[in-house]
């Protein structure tokens, strides 16, 4: 078994993990394969690591599975690494419960030993894929969460002209225009009102950022749709931001997205269905004010 | 070619299109079919209708159009006579432009040319079905846009406990939850938060009336999931409400909501689609608001 | 020193902590009077409950200050009784913590001592009285979170005129709309979307419920501009609720309300300032979404 | 009578309307000042202006009125001109109507002579005035919708404490916290969320940009409380926006908001009232969909 790891680099507690994986791996005769930039942060946390990990810089093929030491931020890092080879990526949290990284830094053996012995099922995510004309976008064009595009500080706002199939859809006026996937639906989106669609569910959403117009609201359409889009702002530049990777793009810029030809495969342990980490994450069913008013 | 004709029996417009309609389709040697209830309603308005038109109280079988008069309301209504006969319906409003009676009443000429000469595309719409356990629902257990389930008057709030599949979804403590359909989506659903949902998405909406829990999100789910919901109520008793149709039911009561076995079959003037409607309706770029921020 | 106490006849807890209360309050020759259906039922509830204590129906004059023992619905029916007597009042919680009823049952006897010994502040609160025209209002006209008009059961949807110290506001055609004050602003306003307003804040709060207009806002007025609100639905009724107390109004009525010539009196320990009430009740601060984003 | 005017700068229809304005006001022998910049402007657009008028860079004390000739964002600069000095300023808005820019184009005879027969009311709007302690802040530490403190571009979330009074009230981990006037509660807050407060409501309204936390709600404060701001962002930097007019701040940086010593004076003509200008701005009684639901 061939097992990469990968793991946030601004968390010490992530290399902590990371030397505890390691020394249960070894055990088990796992072949452990570091990547280059957690590799490097390991080192220089002069914790005495065995000699006998690689490190990588391009996602070796022939993987069984990934390892994410860190947040869901870091999982949408590990997942960009991955891309398109198809290996299945479990996400580890070293601090608070993530939707993506939902292991428990302290059942990390337990659950390794579940992987081991084939008791886990996977949970396959769809990816948006960004295609530019003009300009070329580094270092992934793809997003696991959504593809946001956003007015620059000094604008005050951006007209984004969108199409659907070819057919337009309308033109918004906002501090920007976030395409979600359902994996992202929990995550920016959220933030600015869009619903929470289920894993299971083939939709894109479009939600709108501090919207101009009040009767504009988030739209659900089916995954297989494609989007044609033109941003236009005074200052003649804009945002694109995947995953939150950000970049400045110029007009005149015709953006294409779409699903991927590939998706993120997810290792879920059995009971960590995705209305579970809901409840968990937000805190549905424990909301103090609730309880008062039924019980007067 | 036999059509059918419902309509709304409070606006005298209707008796008013009705009359023009059945001129109109006379010449074309249309076999003409009215509904007994507006039937009833044109006599009462006293316009000499032709006797050759028959009425009926069960949708007959074999008709090759249903036209609804009168807005979206009238349009539930004929959908739920129409039913599973997979009877195509054209909607004509008489006031204003609905989401589904989208053909203009001065239209009414120049789109049935086009219904006659094949020039028209069918939108499919989902339905949804309710099951009960122990209380008969009358007259109709199916639903265009939604199924909700609310507060009797007398009560504060209710406890709306939902399974997906099988499993615990959560439990709403609200003053009701809105199962919606794509169609569904611009209509109740969307007055209390939820998103739009475009008709060719196969989703639901789960979105709560005024819910007392502040991190609760409308939820899209895939449309082939089932629900199964319990209301607990102070009063024991609760509302269900199917496209606007509500009755009384009391606890304990086991609520089974699943996609129908059918659609309805929408017919669509070819320019008339789903991004236009919206467009109108919504008022999408006419926001006065909006166009003053951009232009300073 | 007279102390007067009114209770949640719901909850056996409430009994209970009415017994400790009482215990505690003889020892330190408190003159105790006890709401008549609390009385009541604290009988029901066989504690042996001292002789020594007297019960009333009408709120006596004179007394010190009233205890509410329950949660915020009992401070509510409370501060219904209490009425323009001036008396402070004190909620003490039985079960999860209230935004009125905010001192937990097992501070009850150090919270007292702080009241005996003059350590406590006065927190005014504005008070909702409601006019009408052709029908009487009963038990109260008076609220304290909100006064809300809404569609009754058979109803699909209401309009609701608005004119504002005799101009023309709007028609809100919804569910219903909820005229609340800074205290209701954390109760059913919030639930259809209404701001937060601090107790301070000189405002009332006009919130539609389920607006069908997607352009229409909650709306923040200064508190002494009066209301002048007629309805009108297809069923010619409507329903009216004081604080969660509704009762059936058959059209036309017109109904004026206005701040009320009096203000609610709460008593709040030191450090109850309403910040750490909303910390504590909408748990600002511990959302587990919130840390993952930020860390990564 | 001597009137000041200013204008915007990219629209050539500016530039028509202070060249009607100036012939007319020639007749009436009223003394014309333009700002300089508006000036240029309308000298570079080739109509042969009167030479009679004056320009001028810093505002002239003892002006009857200043005139603004665009949209709101125009009147936003014209404000920030005027300042402390209570010169009433009357808004034209050569485009679409607007909340300050009320005043249609072709109105302009009318109105003037409405005001130069006294026949006018002036509405005052309160100012948010901010102090910073270690950056300076150009060109003015005043604004009359709004100041907005938000990330920067290459952030992903910033961390906003706020202290009002003194007293810890909540940390927002958002993109952005919106701090708005009445008269900003229809701009940038309202497409976060944000309430309508009358131009007469005491308040200032709090309203986070995307929070992350989704228990979070628009907050009202009475106006006369004060706030104390500190950010902080992985990039050590962030955004200040005073009306849009941006600027970036790096920490620390402790930021005070407070109600500024003087209010800017709204010249209104006798039936714009805040109701009608709501009614004409947000379409309230127009949407097309809330008629249809109730005529069904």
């Amino acid at each position: 078994m061939k097992i990469l790891i990968f793991g946030n680099t601004f968390r010490p507690e992530a290399a902590l993990s990371a030397l505890r994986l390691a020394t249960f791996l070894q055990d088990k005769h796992v072949d452990i394969w570091i990547e280059k930039g957690f590799y490097d942060f390991l080192n220089l946390q002069n914790h005495a690591f065995p000699l006998v990990y690689q490190s990588f810089e391009k996602v070796p093929e022939l993987a069984d599975f990934a390892l994410s030491i860190g947040g869901d931020g870091t999982f949408l890092n590990t997942a960009m690494h991955i891309g398109s080879s198809k290996i299945p990526i479990l996400g580890i949290n070293t601090g608070r419960l993530g939707f993506l990284a939902d292991v428990a830094d302290n059942e990390l053996e337990i659950v390794l030993d579940q992987i081991i012995n084939n008791e886990y099922f996977i949970e396959e995510r769809t990816v948006l894929e960004l295609q530019t004309t003009h300009q070329d976008w580094n270092p992934s064009s793809f997003a696991l969460n959504e593809i946001a595009l956003l007015k620059q500080d000094s604008s005050s706002m951006i007209a984004i002209q969108v199409k659907v199939n070819g057919e337009e859809l309308n033109t918004y006026r906002a501090d920007g225009l976030i395409i979600a996937t359902p994996t992202g639906s929990t995550a920016y989106s959220m933030s600015v009102g869009g619903p929470i669609v289920v894993p299971q569910a083939n939709n894109f959403i479009l939600a709108p950022v501090a919207s101009h117009s009040l009767n504009i609201r988030p739209l659900i359409i089916p995954d297989n749709w494609e989007l044609e889009v033109q941003v236009k702002s005074r200052t003649n530049s804009f945002l694109v931001a995947l995953d939150g990777r950000s970049s400045v793009f110029d007009q005149p810029e015709i953006l294409h997205i779409r699903k991927a030809g590939y998706s993120i495969r997810v290792v879920k342990q059995a009971h960590h269905t995705f209305f579970n980490t809901l409840k968990n994450k937000l805190m549905w069913g424990v909301d103090k004010r609730t309880e008062k008013s039924f019980n007067a």
